[in-house]
């Protein structure tokens, strides 16, 4: 085989573990990801996962990656497709909730559960899972302001106070459906749908939502 | 010792580590708690711990219970203290707020930190705290048609979805607090604020929240 055949299977054996280890975290806990069990799921040698991540930390730093990655596809993505301003904000917040319904990852969402496991141990893990909150909090600031400069949200909107507000009905979406099912997004999806018309300037830029 | 005296010396042992176990199910887990180490903690003898709970199992519920008088304490009581009405409405969120700012718990909010742990792990108690989340809505939701029944909030308000709000509004301020410290709380408090003076057919009837 030549080095770029070995690089390309290499590759794609990285690629195929982090696939089953984002799922797996979103029910064992990021911390609760082993590589012995991992290799075992897999079929796959201890020292094959070790030649690609030199420690259990080096994983799940690739998995919070991975993660962000999925985020980008399946939230972000379709957010930039829609037109700037109001209807890109609430596109992010729809996206959001379809991912969640759709269960593609069987524990909810990564990165929540992520930030309430890592809340209380310090060190490089948190410290990343921060920087990823950071990011697409100023992300979503982003398109709020957007949506104020646009002249589609009124002047005086808060910007970082509404992206705030839009997190917050992500979040609590993620955390309450496995008990109270689709009436959770039922409701999360009203109160951005009011919240959004409230402070447009113009309702009918909004058109009917889903 | 009579035996009445042993149920107090009992009662005590019980309360003595129930106090140190639910601080420390916030930073190891729920899941995380063991008997053994909890024993080693407290100096006493793990058959001492069995003679309370003959299994992890009944220690975490019991930590459950714990939490529940917590929250029943700190948040609850003060906010039933509050006029009937949009102020207790506020409270319930103020202090809850509160609690989470005085870092009473070091890993933030029990109950949050263990749906998030249990979402993806059906048994005894995934169901336990599926009930409790349950009771927790309710008592929003009948704040929230609280003020509504007494004219304080537009007639038109759905109770449900705006104690849907407020809830997602204290969960995100736990999630995020670690990050971006006091801002959250800034946020999660004015969101509410604007909202209610919203909703209120008397905006005066709020005074000048804090």
């Amino acid at each position: 085989m030549t080095e770029d055949g070995r690089l390309i299977r290499g590759e794609r054996t990285r690629t195929a573990v982090l696939d089953r280890a984002l799922p797996l975290a979103t029910t064992a806990g990021l911390d609760g990801l082993s590589l012995g069990q991992l290799a075992e799921t897999l079929g796959i040698s201890k020292s094959g996962l070790f030649a690609h991540w030199r420690s259990k930390e080096a994983l799940q730093l690739a998995v919070i990656d991975h993660a962000r990655q999925q985020w980008t596809d399946e939230v972000i993505r379709p957010a930039m497709a829609a037109p700037r301003g109001a209807r890109r904000l609430w596109t992010v917040h729809d996206q959001r909730l379809a991912f969640y319904e759709s269960q593609l990852l069987p524990g909810g969402c990564f990165f929540a559960n992520a930030h309430f496991e890592y809340n209380a141990r310090p060190g490089v893990i948190r410290d990343r899972l921060a920087a990823e909150l950071a990011d697409w909090m100023a992300f979503l600031t982003g398109l709020t302001t957007d949506a104020i400069t646009t002249g589609e949200l009124r002047p005086q909107t808060d910007a970082a106070g509404l992206a705030y507000e839009i997190e917050s009905l992500g979040v609590c979406a993620v955390m309450q459906a496995p008990v109270f099912g689709p009436d959770t997004f039922r409701h999360a999806r009203h109160a951005l749908r009011e919240r959004l018309s409230a402070l447009a300037t113009d309702p009918t830029i909004l058109g009917d939502l889903p």
